[in-house]
């Protein structure tokens, strides 16, 4: 039976990362919650520091660790957010970070990496390069490796979300949020149905991505032929631990074709106001779409992210 | 001597209108504060009721008329933000609008203008087909005209705009607000100025429809030769109230060009996660770009609003 954190273990997360991130604001749209006939609750992670949640999962972890460990300082290969929230979080405790970034990653993830005080070590683009670079680093300096999703104190970080989200809407049937790694979703199926056993908890996922759909339907770990989709933050696939969560407490997994994905991304701009990065918007979709019935029901939507590059998007005139 | 509205009317609308509007955020952003070397506080209008500042204008003056008088109904002439803004005001209050649109408007914002409630009237992309149709209606129906700026009541609704944005920020030393018809930038200088008169205010404006700079210039009302900006909403010109006060009050206009516009719009996206308008962008574009020495100030910038079409920015795949 899979076990991930506890409701204990998500309370005292809150309790640790409280100093260093935003409670981030519920916001609502009366023009959504007209066309979906629901009411609506988007969790703005898009808000939170480093621009996403996953600041919440990486501070939880670099600051459970003892003083002499956290001492020799933290290691990671993320060219995405979860890099960023390493750097971040361990600049908070004021240790050192590595975070092993491929060599085709955009220049700018780079330079926010930096930015945060971590030293990037590139390598080349393939998952044995990375595993490498990050073991040298291990090996040389005796950091430790906060891995982005397969480890319970980053899962419950990352639960955080969705236990404020419950808290400030008072009341939710379902609970909507993407699942990539699935620590994200496996620590929001944990916070919801330990605080109100009756929240029902779906995945959203790019259907260029689908590992977790298909994991769900064939009771074994599957793997991405592809990863192409334009949410870049959803291309991991599910570990043994968030898998065995997710099929115990995750309802459903529903898909989220490319041209949804960017007809949420604009549905959240003009109506929220609001700027989130494609991987929030498979989110979204999931309740703006007519994926799912969500007519009369009380819905949490967590947008978990707002970076990206708009340059891609307001081009000059 | 101009007057405009005094301190106690902005005082007396921000009673009358608290009811019927969001008192809006107030966002900051470390990375934004960093790169400029100020304190920036930017209000968030774009996240107020129907998308824009102008609801406050629109609720003071709408819910300031007698109830025989408000019961034959108001009448505007705005395919934009006034106009939806008039609309849904009078529904609040239970009485009849119309809204005089010309014919070549977007049909989206004709849309949003019918949903709230209120009769569009289409009339020939000329002033004057607009005014006549406007004056059709009061003729016909007694209804009270809206105007979008040159009324006191007007320009003491959108007041509260700075208002809340100087009491929420705890002191500043300067203010920025886009200039269009200059009922926004009216308001915002005698409300920061009585209620502060330190604070320096200034006018951010396209310079492809810089009539204000212009005026302000020259000491007599010009008009613009051109009106294509991509800020829809900073097409009009001053009358001679919002003149006069603004000869009196405001330290100076900065022109910002359409290529500084995007610029901002970007920045605005990428840093806050916030969607707005062009004509927001361009006050954004006065403390982001270099337009302004705001270095070690402390600068309030008013997001007059947040409607614009992304189906321009996000195209399908």
């Amino acid at each position: 039976m899979a076990e991930g954190p506890t409701i204990e273990a998500i309370r005292e997360a809150r309790r640790r990362i409280a100093p260093s991130i935003h409670h981030t604001p519920v916001f609502e749209s009366a023009s959504l919650n007209r066309s979906t006939g629901a009411r609506l609750f988007f969790k703005c992670e898009n808000l939170q520091r480093t621009g996403s949640f996953k600041i919440r999962g990486a501070t939880n972890a670099i600051f459970s660790l003892p003083a002499e460990v956290a001492a020799r300082g933290v290691v990671t290969h993320s060219s995405g957010n979860h890099g960023a929230a390493v750097a971040y979080a361990a600049r908070q405790r004021g240790i050192p970070a590595w975070v092993v970034v491929p060599r085709d990653a955009a220049e700018v993830k780079r330079a926010a990496i930096a930015d945060f005080g971590a030293e990037v070590l590139l390598c080349e683009p393939t998952l044995a390069s990375r595993e490498a670079a990050a073991r040298e680093v291990i090996e040389r300096t005796g950091a430790t490796l906060i891995h982005p999703y397969d480890d319970d104190r980053i899962i419950a970080g990352q639960a955080t979300a969705a236990a404020e989200l419950i808290e400030d809407a008072g009341g939710l049937d379902l609970v909507l949020a993407p699942v990539s790694g699935g620590g994200l979703l496996a620590g929001t199926a944990i916070a919801a149905q330990s605080l109100e056993p009756r929240i029902r908890v779906v995945g959203c996922e790019p259907a260029r991505a689908d590992d977790a759909w298909r994991s769900l339907r064939s009771g074994k770990l599957e793997r991405n032929e592809r990863s192409d989709t334009i949410a870049d933050g959803l291309r991991a696939t599910l570990s043994e631990r968030t898998f065995g969560i997710l099929r115990e407490r995750v309802e459903a997994i529903v898909r989220i074709e490319e041209e949804e994905i960017l007809e949420a991304m604009r549905l959240v701009g003009e109506r929220l106001k609001l700027v989130i990065e494609p991987s929030a918007a498979v989110a979204a979709a999931g309740a703006l779409l007519g994926k799912l019935d969500v007519a009369n029901e009380r819905v949490g939507i967590v947008l978990s992210g707002g970076n990206l590059d708009l340059r891609r998007f307001f081009p000059s005139p």
